[in-house]
Formats: C-alpha cells, sequence, structure tokens
C-alpha cells in the first residue's frame, strides 16, 4: 500500500488477538461479553466479534444500534440515557430485534411512552462513582420509582442494571483498576440483592475496558461491556490496562518538514486525524501521540518521539538529535493515539497492513441512507 | 424541522454578513481576500464567497484543493508545507487549475521535482513568531536556497510569502491582536523589500481570523487568508476577533437527564459532536461550550450553562437552580462550540434554520470518489 496522506493502519492480527482474549476472559468467568462497537463503528469489525461466538453488542447512540442492525444483529444495548425524541427509530428497530434502553429518569420514560409502540427492555443506568449520568447506586427511590413506571407498562420489560465504571480511567496500575473494579461490583451486588427477589432474571452489567482487561473476578455480574480494548490506545497503557503490544491502531503520517535547530518535525497529522485528546506526562508537558516507526509487518515499538501540540492539520514531534538525524521530509511515521475510539471516529475509515479498506460509520453519510 | 440527536445549526444570514463584512473590509483596503476554506469544508458555502466576488481560495490538504475544484475553483492555494508524496494529484489539478503550495523545505521540493509535471506557483512559507512550519523570517539563507531550487525549475513559480500568524491565538484582546499584526506585517514588509527588486510581482500573504477581523490597516500586504470567521466561535470571542452575535454555528443537542443535585445536565452532544478542544476560564475550570436557548429564528445570547466536561456521546452542563427549574429530558439546547473548525469537521454537515442540508467534504467518501 502506498500511503501518501494521513491513514489509519489497523493491525487486523493484533485486533482479532484483543477479540479473542476477552471473549475467552468472559467465557472462563461465565459472564456475557456484550462488547461496546463505539470504538470501532465498523460492521465489518463486528463481524470478527461474531466469529468468535458473539451475538450481542453494545452502541452509543440509537444511530448507530441502527448502523449494526443493519448488518443482522439482533440484541442491541444502547448504553446512552434514553432520549425520548427518538421514539419512532426506536419503534422501528425494536419491531425487529431485541433493543435494550438505558434508563436514567422517569421524566424521559414517561415522556417516550405515549409514542411507543414496540416491547423494549430496560437497564436502569447506575452511577457507581463516576458522577456522569445514572442513577446513584444508594438512591432506591428513584429506583423504584423507575422500576413502578417500566412494571406499569406492558411495553417495557425490566432487564437490569447497568453501570459504567468510568472512574476506571484515572487509574494508573493493575491494582488501582481492581480496587475501582471490587467498589463498583460490590454496589452493584447490593442492588442485586434487593432486587433480585422480586426480579429473578435481573442481569447486573458493568462495562470499561480498564476494569474488564485487569479484573479476573467477576461475582455477581452477568454481563460485561467493555468497548476500547478492540484497539487499546496510550492512555489504556498509562492506565495499565494493555502493554505496547496490544495496541492495534496507529495513523500513518508523511513527515512534511524537520527543525533540527528546535528538535522538531512537522508532520501532516493534526485535529482532524487523531482528535485532540491528551495525555499529560510527568513532567506536566502534553501528549497528543508517540511515533513508531513504520515496518514491513506493521510497527515498531515506540520511539522517544512524542507529539507535542496539534493543530487542524499539522502536528508536532519533539524528536531528540539521534532520531531527527534519520527523519526526512517525504517519509512517513506512525502515531500511536492517545484515545483510539475518537481517532477512529474523525479518520472514518480503516487500512489494514495488507491495505484493504474497513469501513465504518460515517455520520453524514448514514444519516442521509436511512 | 424536527431535532430529536445532535444537529449542527448553521444561521445562514450571519454566517453571509461575516463572508460579506470580510469581502467588503478586503476591498476597503485594496488586499485580495483568499478566504481559508478548511473552517466550514462546505462546496456550497464555498459559492456564498463567490456570490459576494471571491475567485481563489485556500485549504489546508491537498485533498481538500481537489474538493473545491470539483466545484469549479480555479485558484487554491494549499497552505500547508508541501508534502512530496502527493505529487500525482499535483499534477492532475495543476493541470486545469492555477494551484499554489507552501514551501518550506529544499529537501522537500528537490523529492518533489523529478515526479513533477505541470506548473505550479510556490509560496515560500515564513514563520513570523508563531513557531510552527515554515522558515524563520530572519533565515533569508535558507530563503535564499529555496528560491535557488524554485528559479532552477521551469515548472515552478515563485508567488511570494506566506505566514500564519497563529500567534494571535493567544491574544485576549483587540490592542492585543493589532500588536501581533504590526509585528507580523513589520517582518513581512522588511523581507518583501529584501526581495521585490527581484521578484517584482512577489506577493504578501497573510492570515488568521484575529489580525484579519481586528485589524484595519494591511499595508504592504497583498492578500489576507482568515478561514474561521465564516462562523467564529467562542474561541474568538475570547480573543477579541468577534461578539456572541457573529458567531453563526450551535449544536443543537438533546437534554437525555437532569441532576438537581448536583447542579447539572445531561445532553447528548460530546467529543465526537464538538471536538474536545476547551477554554480555560478565570477560575481555571474547563470549558467545551456554552448553552443557548434555540428559538424560532436561531439562538438566544448565550446561558451561563457551561460545558464542563465531554466524553464520546455525553455532555455535562453546569447549570444554575434557577435554569435548572426549566430544564427537563427531551427539551434541545443549544452549544456555541469552542472551535468551529472542529466542530464542523467531526460534524460533517449543516442544517440552516430552515431545515436546508449543507454538504461537506467527507473524508473517507470522498477518499473513495477521487
Amino acid at each position: 500500500m502506498k500511503i501518501v496522506r494521513p491513514t489509519l493502519l489497523l493491525d487486523e492480527k493484533r485486533c482479532r488477538a484483543n477479540i479473542r482474549r476477552m471473549v475467552e476472559k468472559a467465557r472462563r468467568n461465565h459472564v456475557s461479553l456484550r462488547p461496546h462497537f463505539k470504538t470501532h463503528q465498523s460492521q465489518e469489525i463486528g463481524r470478527w466479534f461474531r466469529e468468535e461466538g458473539v451475538t450481542a453488542c453494545t452502541v452509543s447512540s440509537v444511530q448507530m444500534a441502527a448502523y449494526f442492525e443493519a448488518d443482522g444483529w439482533k440484541d442491541i444495548t444502547v448504553a446512552f440515557p434514553l432520549n425520548p425524541l427518538e421514539v419512532d427509530e426506536i419503534n422501528r428497530m425494536a419491531g425487529s430485534i431485541k433493543l435494550n434502553l438505558a434508563i436514567v429518569s422517569a421524566d424521559g420514560l414517561r415522556q417516550m411512552l405515549p409514542g411507543l409502540k414496540q416491547k423494549v427492555s430496560c437497564f436502569i443506568e447506575i452511577d457507581t462513582g463516576y458522577g456522569r449520568s445514572g442513577v446513584p447506586a444508594n438512591d432506591t427511590s428513584t429506583i423504584d420509582e423507575l422500576l413502578s413506571v417500566i412494571s406499569a407498562s406492558p411495553l417495557l420489560n425490566f432487564q437490569g442494571f447497568l453501570t459504567h465504571a468510568g472512574q476506571s480511567y484515572s487509574c494508573r496500575s493493575g491494582p488501582e483498576i481492581i480496587k475501582v473494579h471490587q467498589q463498583t461490583t460490590a454496589l452493584m451486588k447490593k442492588l442485586a440483592a434487593k432486587y433480585r427477589p422480586t426480579n429473578p432474571d435481573l442481569v447486573v452489567s458493568v462495562g470499561d475496558t480498564p476494569t474488564c482487561s485487569a479484573a479476573s473476578d467477576f461475582n455477581e455480574v452477568q454481563e460485561i461491556r467493555p468497548g476500547n480494548f478492540v484497539f487499546y490506545d496510550l492512555m489504556q497503557r498509562g492506565i495499565g490496562s494493555c502493554t505496547n503490544e496490544n495496541i492495534a491502531i496507529a495513523l500513518a503520517c508523511p513527515v512534511v518538514a524537520v527543525y533540527p535547530s528546535r528538535n522538531e518535525v512537522i508532520i501532516h497529522g493534526g485535529g482532524v486525524h487523531l482528535s485532540k485528546d491528551f495525555l499529560r506526562q510527568d513532567d506536566g508537558s502534553l501528549m497528543f501521540g508517540q511515533a513508531v516507526r513504520l515496518t514491513e509487518n506493521g510497527w515498531s515499538l515506540p520511539t522517544g518521539m512524542i507529539l507535542k501540540s496539534l493543530s487542524q492539520e499539522h502536528g508536532v514531534l519533539k524528536v531528540s538529535p539521534e532520531d531527527m538525524a534519520t527523519i526526512q521530509p517525504g517519509m512517513v511515521l506512525g502515531i500511536l493515539p492517545v484515545h483510539s475510539c475518537m481517532t477512529a471516529d474523525v479518520m472514518g475509515e480503516y487500512f489494514t497492513l495488507s491495505g484493504q479498506r474497513i469501513s465504518m460509520m460515517t455520520k453524514p453519510g448514514f444519516t442521509k441512507a436511512s
């Protein structure tokens, strides 16, 4: 493959190994794996999961559910607070697949009900400490209110409790992640104990890549929903969820200018290719990506070349004099992304190392088609 | 127009007024306006410029040049350092339009030459203090080297000096912007004085929205290339380039959850809709956008509701108790973006206030078509 412009490379072998590892872990622990597809947003990569026996998935929007429904997925959870304005599309899908919604608000649910025409399953989203969305785990009066609205409607079926322990993203080691995992599952276990007597089939669903990568004990959890593990990235490496060898995507970027006097290299690779997510390094400086050398079979281990800033299309790499001596305009370097979900979203397509194009859900394109 | 999911609204009237104001300013100052189209990335919005008499434009990639060439633009500057790997596409376009390249490196230029088959114009990019790309303004030996490579090739035509005073983005008032503008133009004027005797048609081209918005004196400048002014945004408002009434895009976001106990509202509107660019407020907190109320004819002045954090699809608004009392799931709020270029890029389409869809260059889509 001849690379002439920023191109998102996907190491299919690493990606399939990441998928297989999580599938096997779920099997070993007798939990269902309902992977989050918001990271890859690709029907083709979804099929790689299917080849490993996965039959249910998670998405972050109703639109994304429709995209995967169109490729034959029959059991999809929208792990984003119900938006009652989307009832028409919910009706359309729920007529042909098992559609599971995340409920956080009785108001939102009541607003949807007059328009609802099909049976849907409801997870109540629980906030186990992340503080973003969901009912606080100790707020059983709101949970009871939601359960009474759900049980009063013949179209709503209570499925269980769902949480996203996003606080695991501030961890910096395996033991720290395990601590978050234990706190989260303890809260979910307590809820399950309270509500299982009246809801024997209640499912406890947890999901975030750090805890699902690091934990080896999922007692009282019936389902896990990690997503980022399909590619991993520098953020996950920093958290302690993966190694360099697990990272399955890299952005190929042409070098366009070298500035030896300031030890900087300019690449074609900016915010519209990588997104603007960054990590703060130990010395306080920002990192928007880390360079690798492209090889015949993929890419090298990370180099010391750090992407220190991004504009719309420019990336500025900080480079040692030794590395600088090896770099000139016309070369192509790889950049490991800080946050692979966001990088994939802005790039909109992948190329495998053998040059095969892997398509993604394109937002406006999909709007047009639907 | 019924809005059910994150939708990028474009106030066409404000946008056309922004265009007209800059066209008139350029005319008044006898400088050519070559607007940067990387902000809107839309053939349709490009035509609004054409209706005001604009016939030349600036883009940030060879791919984007091809997108606007396809809509009849015949004079396009790629204001990004030449990437010699793109010589095939450069040849294709330069055969039918006036294509102007930005040169920063003799190495890069020499690498392209063996493959070059068509005449192209060359701007030498000058670094007037931003410190990103370009030849430092005082490095006349590199400029001389570039000029000798250019003049040795019958296919290269020296056009002039181009700079982007990106340092204007750290300004916080009109007078500060004017100071950057004066420093930049003084450096460019000095260069022009040195090289005009041997290059009488030399063009001095400057371009960034803050200086082009604030300045009223463009002496010794022949061309301006602002881009962001077509929409403006919260960053430009903070710099002092525009008022709230000039901001021409807002992201419509459904409210999905309210948390009165912590004064927070969750909207469907995250990093995949707004990008992750942020501003730091006076109290040190981050702002990823500011809410407006949607009205019949557009949107209100900014409210005190501030977008304090973003994940992939969630946005968290900090809201006063008074505002909180007026907000419930199922409502749609508008969000003024921090950085309109990045928001437009991730959204990939606009809708005018009357519901007309305005298309954009979609990266993978365009790759397929070309």
